[in-house]
């Protein structure tokens, strides 16, 4: 089943997704809805945001190419995380399938993107075993997580580097029919050319393993989101360019970009 | 003017706090209100958190002693900031006046208090130039950035040692006149005994300064919270202390400690 967010009009709402037609419910798929009836065409509607999340949590570096090809650019020895620790980003980032990601005036060429799954929690959640952790999600959408490369070099935090209006893509849906991850492909493209592609589920840390550790000392509400790091790297991006993210089996996140 | 976040019986609303009478407001301080014309009682109502942010803001080293008996303590070399770059912190820990802090059983003894003012964003802000930063703001309360020091060590980021639930006491509620930040003194009390006393705004890079920074690249919004940093350092706290933050003009938030 497909959660979309969407407005028409001045109306905001969820609806379902099925093949290219919204149905339209009241209510939303965390507290509870029914079918308003009312259908649309997918191409009538704005792409919202999936969720607007409470707390926004994502995990680092959780890919070990991904590790190793960062430390090898910076001249480092890779330094692979020895447990699951999650770091928070900001709501201010965040942009809908389909928006401008706006690099302003004074950010370098070294503008990349990070293709990512995206966790959606469904329910409030403590104490999840690691057995148990992915009964607390709704489902899982797409995130694109782009980077000012120079600004995660010199700032003390990633607020400026990966934080910046517009640099946090996510959508376009929630799908919560995922099924295996180890069968997941990300695949990431860059005006239609295929850029990086990776096992979705290769992580030194799994979904389950993060929930399960976070829930020991923090208790995960509705609408909670935890991006889960990103596999290889980018090349740098230019105005113009249009980037894909794509996870078999989710969906495609589209977003060109717009240099100042 | 005080505003007061609470909650009588089922209802929780925004009241205007005048001595110990509260107000009752329809609306809230952010889109707009009208007087009820209702009149509580202080000691009659819940504080409820003053906001719950859209973005919780931290600001990490910002007090220069700070800094220097924290590396003096890890036998470093103190490492001052030499720009205002800010960090995220997780709503999920915040808790209101008077509600317990409440240590999970695998956490050391170094339980510490970090008392700090909190700058609260009235209204959608990007582009602020240093002079005009504080226009933005509807007031300020107190935060209290509980720590787990070991975690603070051993973690790669500090979701643990500073965002396990409770260990972000807020409030008790906003005050919109400050005035001259200079003048403020923040005092911390452990079982009503001053344990650190420091100029409230003795910080390597003031509010004015952090708001312009971030605001060159991110939207500020109503609501928003911006945690400015502690000077000095805590004893380590016990189960049944009872932690004052005080910052003259604003008032004192109290929580006590329960370690399970």
């Amino acid at each position: 089943m497909r959660w979309l967010r969407y407005s028409l009009g001045t109306r905001t709402a969820y609806g379902i997704l099925e093949g290219e037609r919204v149905l339209d419910v009241r209510g939303d798929p965390f507290a509870g809805y029914e079918k308003t009836g009312q259908i649309h065409a997918l191409s009538d509607v704005k792409i919202e945001l999936p969720v607007v999340p409470g707390t926004f949590y994502e995990v680092g570096f959780n890919y070990p190419e991904h590790v190793r090809e960062i430390a090898a650019k910076q001249g480092i020895e890779p330094n692979l995380p020895t447990q699951p620790d999650v770091g928070y980003r900001a709501n201010s980032g965040l942009i809908a399938h389909g928006e401008a990601i706006v690099v302003p005036r004074d950010a370098t060429d070294a503008i990349q993107y990070e293709g990512e799954l995206v966790a959606v929690v469904g329910r409030t959640a403590k104490g999840l075993s690691e057995e148990d952790a992915l009964s607390c999600l709704l489902g899982f959408t797409i995130g694109n997580d782009v980077s000012e490369r120079s600004w995660q070099k010199s700032d003390k935090t990633l607020w400026r580097a990966k934080n910046t209006d517009t640099f946090a893509p996510m959508g376009p849906w929630i799908e919560t029919g995922v099924g295996d991850l180890d069968e997941l492909v990300t695949t990431v493209r860059v005006n239609g050319e295929v850029s990086s592609q990776f096992p979705t589920n290769a992580m030194l840390f799994g979904v389950a393993k993060f929930l399960s550790k976070i829930t020991r000392y923090i208790t995960l509400r509705p609408g909670d989101v935890l991006w889960m790091g990103t596999d290889g790297t980018s090349p740098n991006l230019s105005h113009g360019d249009v980037v894909d993210v794509e996870i078999s089996g989710i969906g495609v996140l589209t977003n060109p970009i717009v240099k100042l």
